[in-house]
C-alpha cells in the first residue's frame, strides 16, 4: 500500500539532449534505454545504496523495453516505477514514461544483488528490504 | 535452409572501445545495445536496405536483452542473427554475442516497417522478403 | 552591458548520470564534452533559432576543452556561458562548468552559420544579432 | 626518425555506427570525439601501458578538435598519430582522421601522468619513454 503510493510518487524527469535525437527528431532508443538506466539507480540510492554499493554489487541481468510511441527532442519526459518485485537476489523493475499525456515507452528490469568477492548472488540486505517495507 | 546457413555466417566484430567500460571494467549494458544496433542495421543492409531506408522506414518497436555473463574491454565480441522471423510488416531479430568461447549476451528486437507519410505499418517489401528467401 | 548581464544568468544544470561514470568514479570526459553541446544548444535556441535550424543551420568548425578538475557523480553541475563573439558566419561561444564551487572545465567552441543548399558559410541572420543585441 | 616511421604507420580503422549519425546523416561531433580517444587509448597501450594503468595514471588535461569536413557514415574513418611529445610529465598528441581522401578532422590532445595516491603530476616512467625512443 505504502510502496504503491511511494511508487506513484517516485519520479524522475529527463529533458531531452539535442545530440540523443537521431536522423528524424525522434529519441533515439538507446538514450531511453540509458535513461531507464538513471531511473533505477535513483531508485536504489533512493532505497539507500550508495553510488559505491550500486556500481559494485548490483548487475543487470536484463532488460525487456516497449517502444509505443514516438518521443521527440523539445519537451520533458517523466519516468515513473510502476512494480518492483524483491526476490531473494533479484529486483525486478517496471517502468513507465510519459511525454505530455503520451505513454511512449515500458520497460522492465531485473536486476541481481551479488556478492562482490564470490561473484555468486547474494541475498538482497534487510535494510534495503526494510526501506521497501517502510514505504 | 540457405537463411540457417546465411545467418550462421552473418557475424560483425566488435571491439570494445575504453570509454564504454564501465566502473568495474566490464562493458556497460548501454554500450551493448547499442552494438545491437550495429548488428541490426548491418543485416537490414545486406539484405538490401539502404541506410537511409534503414532509417526512415523502420522503427524498432521491443527490444529484450539476456546479460548472461560479464563483458570485457581488451578482447573482441562477434554478434551474430541467430532468427529472423519475417512477419507482414514487423521483423524479428534474434542474436547472441560471444566473447571468445563464452556467450555473454542474448537479445531480441522488435522492428515494424513504417509507411513514411502516414506512419503506419506498412507490408515488408517484396525484394526484402526474396532477399531472405534467397538466402 | 546587458549581454554580459544575460550571460551571467545564462545557466543550465546538468545532473551527471551514472552511466557517464568512468573506472575512477569521475565523469568521462565525453559526456561532458557532450554536456557543453546541451549548453549551446540551449543558448541557440533561448536566442530565437528552433531546432530544426540548429540542426540545419549550425555546423561546429572546432571545439577547445581544459579539464581544470575533477567532475565527480553525486552533485549538479553548472554550466555556463563566459563569452558570446558574433563574426559575420561564426558564433565564438566560451564556458565554464562548476561543481559546487570548484571550477572544473573551460571550453570553446565556434559554430559556423551555413546555407543549406550550398553548404557555404552565410552571415549570421539579424534577428539572432537583434537577440543579442537586445539582451 | 623511428618515431616518425612509427606513428606513421600507427593507424585505426573506425567503422562509423548508425547510432552515430546526427539528424543530418554527418557524423556527430561527439561521436568523433570518442573515436580520439579510442586512438589515444591505443596508441598508450601499444607504447606499454596496460588498460588498468591508462585508467588509473592518465588524465585528459585539454583536448582541441578541429572540424575541417564532413564525416558521412557508410564508410570508413582512419585516424592516425601526426604528433607525439613527451614532456616531464604531459604527453601532447596530435591527431588526423581522413575519410577516404578527405582530411576531415585533426585534434590535440594533453594528457598528464598522474601519481595514484597524491593526483599529483608525476614523471612519466622511463618504460613508455624507452618504448618512445626504440621506435
Amino acid at each position: 500500500m505504502k510502496l504503491e503510493k511511494y511508487l506513484k510518487e517516485f519520479t524522475i524527469t529527463i529533458t531531452p539532449r539535442f545530440y540523443e535525437t537521431d536522423a528524424l527528431g525522434h529519441i533515439n532508443n538507446i538514450a531511453i534505454t540509458a535513461w531507464f538506466e538513471v531511473l533505477r539507480v535513483r531508485l536504489l540510492e533512493s532505497l539507500g545504496s550508495g553510488a559505491a554499493s550500486v556500481a559494485k554489487n548490483w548487475v543487470l541481468a536484463s532488460i525487456a523495453m516497449d517502444y509505443i510511441d514516438e518521443t521527440f527532442y523539445g519537451s520533458d519526459v517523466t519516468m515513473k516505477v510502476t512494480g518492483l518485485v524483491v526476490g531473494n537476489s533479484s529486483l525486478k523493475i517496471q517502468c513507465q514514461m510519459m511525454q505530455g499525456d503520451r505513454l511512449t515507452v515500458r520497460g522492465t528490469a531485473v536486476l541481481v544483488h551479488l556478492d562482490i568477492d564470490t561473484k555468486k548472488p547474494r541475498r538482497i540486505p534487510d535494510e534495503l528490504r526494510e526501506s521497501v517495507a517502510q514505504l
